[in-house]
């Protein structure tokens, strides 16, 4: 008699093939899915895997265009990035899939959720969060975290071994001394050799951006088109070619970065269990994005709200990082910074070049930058005496500490 | 009979010097007072055209080595950044400069401080704040917010009129249609043709910083070595080239950055006076810096220190920016972010290429990574089961809100 | 020839009464403007004297009502409180009135707002702020801070003789040694002999509440009813009187804290100017609210919101209290913590005795309050054994750093 | 053979006490720890009865003094406060207990501490996350959490009933149908008839402090001396008794605070574990010493410092209510609080009456108030047509603002 049904985060690679016999072994019967968030996969070789390891059924599900339009575009109106680094592209990305998951187990009815993340790591809170948020009676199976399946499987050879005794198929090429996790908005690797912190990542690892010292040497000039803190719009601006789906801008803008290498980083990260981990990461179109929309912000929103919501922002990252976008504060969060976004409209010009990015200039109907007030040829409607009030009165508070301290302590 | 001594901040430029005479024709005695920090001078000509306009006294102090120890120190443990980009290379210069001025004018018995900022800055604030708080009695002349004055001279082509008429020497070449201030940790260009946030800089306006389509087309790798947050040496790799004082490091990381067209930003920033104003800046050594700093602390400071610390230096930036290095808030902020860089202690290895920062590996005595913990390979002095207990007591506040709302919501 | 028309806010006392001739005298043609917001006047005497002062016109506009709604209401949700002590009574009166008198200045076409506020208070700030917001052209003409005004009346005496020359009736009582400021929401009571901090303020200058000495020996019941974050009925629980209207619920809190002696406070505070001021205050019904807020809230709101909610509220208070109630930061503020409130509904019930407040019970349809997961005899939804994984789960981080510390300075 | 030795955490009460034979029972050596900090116990008769069920060793220690200094006094200096109402008397206990119990137990040589801490708690946290931070090696045994304890204890009964079989001394009379933690800053009670949020406590309930209406008609008159922010002495004024130890301090302020039934708060609040739970706490000392401690510190500390160092008590308030009292980011932000308590000095008066403090006056030779400067009567070294230029600047933003929205919506 089966124990009840699970749905199954299935990636097509050796782990989660293994798992998929494996809890059929135990006893569940199991439904495959698989979502396509942007990596590079062949879809229906996966799909036909899965069924021949006896899926009872395959749901591959086509996640990209809801991947940009509710969690990248979020994240770019938040200027979401952890740690003054990360810019989070596989945080947002297992919301995407979780949720995507949860309706199919409620879809068809099934009671259990598994997942082949490991146990140290940040993705299987980010999965369960979700899962528990969105369907909170279901039961999670986390083989990763059960002795009697870790203690089983204690290397890569005990997972080839049980899958050629199982008929699962044997990847053939050689696996990179690494693991990595892709989808559109950017591809991380950590573990294996990148685990020493202090060895330098391979210069072959990267597979979304060139080299930048193989990259172009003449750089693209890109506009892009903002409304309520999103693009809208991405002109080539030389070429004249123009995308405006979420989708289309998004790609185009990863193409451009990863053509002129942008957007590599090599860090040490906070987990939110409490480790540090190495991770390197490549987000070509995300890091265009963040500049030119820290600069449409900048220009188009009042200064003090910019500082109320840059401190919103940075909680919001540290939520999706730690695995909860579905949350009363990450919603709450979320509500807020697109409030702040309402104005922030308008045209980027930037270059992209040799790994950078470089902003050029911009215009916006929104703005509250203001020529004439600004200028130091024109007076405008602002006369210079005020500003000695001004700083007479910021002055008041320090002449009186100074009272009180004496000088003696001016030079720390 | 003398109104009194005045102490001037003096360029050697027109505006200065127009000051320095308007000042002795309005009955005031000028100390002219001209500090070193860094910027392209010939000091001896400014020191004998200060005295030609009729000087009382001429000081020029080379502040370089404070500035660099004093100021771009603690910005660098800050890891100091204004609204996400400036990396505040003016904020922190005005309080080095005014800073000596105060003790010029304490020394000499002078009343009065006078500089020629605008009356639309932010160095107006800066300078004057410093004086406040370090000399409370001081009285401050600042010539571009007296009617009397701006009225007189409100154009270039006044104050060349005046200077012809009071022998004041004439600049020869031609003027960049744009304002610049420079020192030892950046140059910033403003106002002019910048003024437009639609248009692009041109391309032979930085100074500091090559331009990236003519750097080197191989990188130089760098070791920056930190002892309490701050670099306390640096070596060219491949060279083996060290510089181990404040001063000669900050220089050679300036070099190489320069070399390479690390730091170019095109900002609109707002200034605390309320208007938005258009900033191009090159900051390399400070860029690399930053980049340098960020890894090293993630990489030995706990992740909730961070995060606090993360606060404080966006707070220590405000400050400085609005020209509150001298300010009971910020000394405060100072205080407490020193103390969180006592294990700040550890090598970073980068390489430096066409405008980026790249960083390689780090080590550290003091870190807070553990190899052995993270791995992939290696269970550790872990369990993995106790990541469920942990996931399930995190889901317990989601479950309830869950249970509160509904799942009607969870699209949004 | 007029110099134009100025709206003057006029109080009936004897500094707006010799403003209101002085202004005349100066060649300004004045309306005087009194706004009613609950403070104990005779409104047709002060008319009478403005119009006999030689005001061309008189506006006594009753903003009770939409004090209450548009600006007490909103406090309440924020849990408004400046400096962990003062309840904003007279910071959140400005905006109400000024906006009230911008509104007659636009419709009767003046280009000037004048008001007797003090040069070294915060209610000059609030009031004008508020003026430039709503009406940017507008000129304001504060005597307090023109040298002309403050230098002729140097004291109460020589307003006084301005009073008796010109035909402005003198008060015949004697003057309280101290200022007051007295609102529906609060009576606020600064300078003459509070001055001295150290002084105790006199057991008489109260006028709103009682000497809890002389209160009741018995308490007040109340039920307060919440929706939306905002009290929509209140009940007087054993006689069984309620009141539903917004003022109408503000009055009879007033009444019943004003009875009980609720809300009285001594503190020093920091003004915008950055001087440090005496000052006393009592606010009864809002005390009440607060309290009764604060429990129906906790009761209904997510932790985790919570907690950015409570930053967002300690923002808002340095906003209003500054004076900044319309500005982009605290519109955006303001629909945030209203946001928040959504869910904050349900009943509280307290008792009010002596000065104080005390909770009794609260319930509500949308609490989160779990009683059956929360209780120490029903195991519930939940696994003690979880609680293991999170506690070690979360010790990861303090063991390494101990790890790291060693164990030498536990102590500290 | 013995599966090691622990140290429990033992209270004399029914529950550690079947622990405590149950250990053995289960292999273990035993060794009871009970921490006096104030509570209400006979601990003779406590250590009698640890050695008739077998204790190994018994050591009861006399926590008082550690924990004024070194729990209580920086809770203080952080104006410590949980949620805007809780003053974290349990939370400090916790860690103050655990330190001492993790020193016996490196002494002994234990390996194993047990605690009878519930599985849904705060306190579970508290202790556990203490002793992993300063004894990392060590292991837990909270028998609540694990099933084989739970599920054989499921009520009182069963205690009883193991407690009868085991010779446990079974207590005769019968238990208030709620639970309590006493320590010397507080007593909380919650649980069993609490549970219902809406049930109002018995008057009978609260041990520690009188009910208001049956206190003093006359109050008494305090002043407290503070230095660095904690008190170093305390006169009853009329009396002229004074008292200068921490403990004699705390002791004293706690007697008249619970004389006049000060710091009775019904609350219901947030747990870590994300639940909430409804909790009655008097804190009679604690209160008198908040608001007195508020007071000095508005009156001594500069308003920006002040600011940011309530951002951090806040934090400091959530670390150690959530049991990361030995944490770095705890022991980072005591040191950033300390530090900001340096001119935290002077003398506060206050009243004590009916449930209340009443602050009436204070005086500091550390003072940033200034008399002169803030009189309304003399204007000192101030000018007020600065505040004129003060703010017309601070409108600049808001003038723009105004400029791009029109003045459409003024009335949200």
């Amino acid at each position: 008699m089966s124990k009840g049904t699970v749905v199954l985060a299935y990636s097509g690679g050796l782990d989660t093939s293994c798992i998929l016999v494996w809890l059929q072994e135990h006893g569940y019967e199991v439904i495959a899915f698989l979502a396509n968030i942007g990596q590079d996969e062949d879809f229906d070789a996966a799909r036909k895997k899965a069924e021949n390891l006896g899926a009872k059924k395959v749901f591959i599900e086509d996640l990209r265009a809801e991947f940009v339009e509710d969690f990248i575009w979020p994240a770019v109106q938040a200027n979401a990035v952890y740690e003054d680094r990360y810019l989070l592209g596989t945080s947002i990305a297992r919301p995407c899939i979780a949720r995507s998951q949860v309706e199919i187990a409620r879809r068809e009815g099934a009671q259990f959720i598994s997942h082949g993340a490991t146990g140290k790591g940040n993705d299987q809170i980010r999965f369960e969060l979700t899962c528990y948020a969105l369907y909170p009676e279901v039961k999670i199976i986390a083989p990763w975290r059960i002795p009697e399946f870790y203690n089983r499987f204690k290397g890569r050879t005990d997972l080839m071994e049980y899958a050629q005794k199982h008929g699962i198929p044997v990847p053939v090429t050689p696996r990179a001394p690494w693991s990595m996790d892709a989808n559109l908005m950017h591809i991380s690797y950590e573990s294996g050799i990148l685990e020493n912190p202090k060895s330098y990542a391979p210069a072959d690892l990267y597979l979304m951006t060139k080299d930048p010292k193989d990259s172009p040497n003449t750089p693209d000039v890109l506009e892009i088109e903002f409304k309520n803190g999103v693009p809208v719009k991405v002109t080539k601006v030389k070429e004249d070619i123009s995308m405006s789906t979420p989708f289309e801008i998004f790609s185009l803008l990863n193409e451009i970065g990863g053509k002129h290498g942008v957007g590599r980083i090599d860090i040490v990260e906070n987990r939110f269990i409490g480790m540090k981990s190495r991770g390197i990461y490549e987000t070509p179109g995300g890091t265009i994005l963040l500049q030119a929309h820290l600069d449409i912000e900048t220009f188009t929103m009042d200064k003090e709200v910019r500082r109320i919501k840059q401190g919103l922002g940075i909680k919001f990252s540290e939520f999706i990082y730690n695995g909860f976008w579905y949350s009363p504060e990450c919603e709450f969060v979320r509500h807020c910074i697109a409030k702040s976004q309402e104005n922030v409209e308008g045209k980027v010009q930037l270059s992209v070049f040799k790994g950078q990015v470089y902003i050029l200039g911009r215009e916006s109907p929104k703005s509250l930058y203001n020529e004439e007030l600004v200028s130091m040829d024109v007076q405008g409607d602002y006369d210079p005496v005020d500003a000695s009030g001004f700083i007479r009165i910021n002055a008041v508070r320090l002449r009186e500490h100074h009272r009180l301290q004496g000088i003696s302590n001016t030079k720390n």
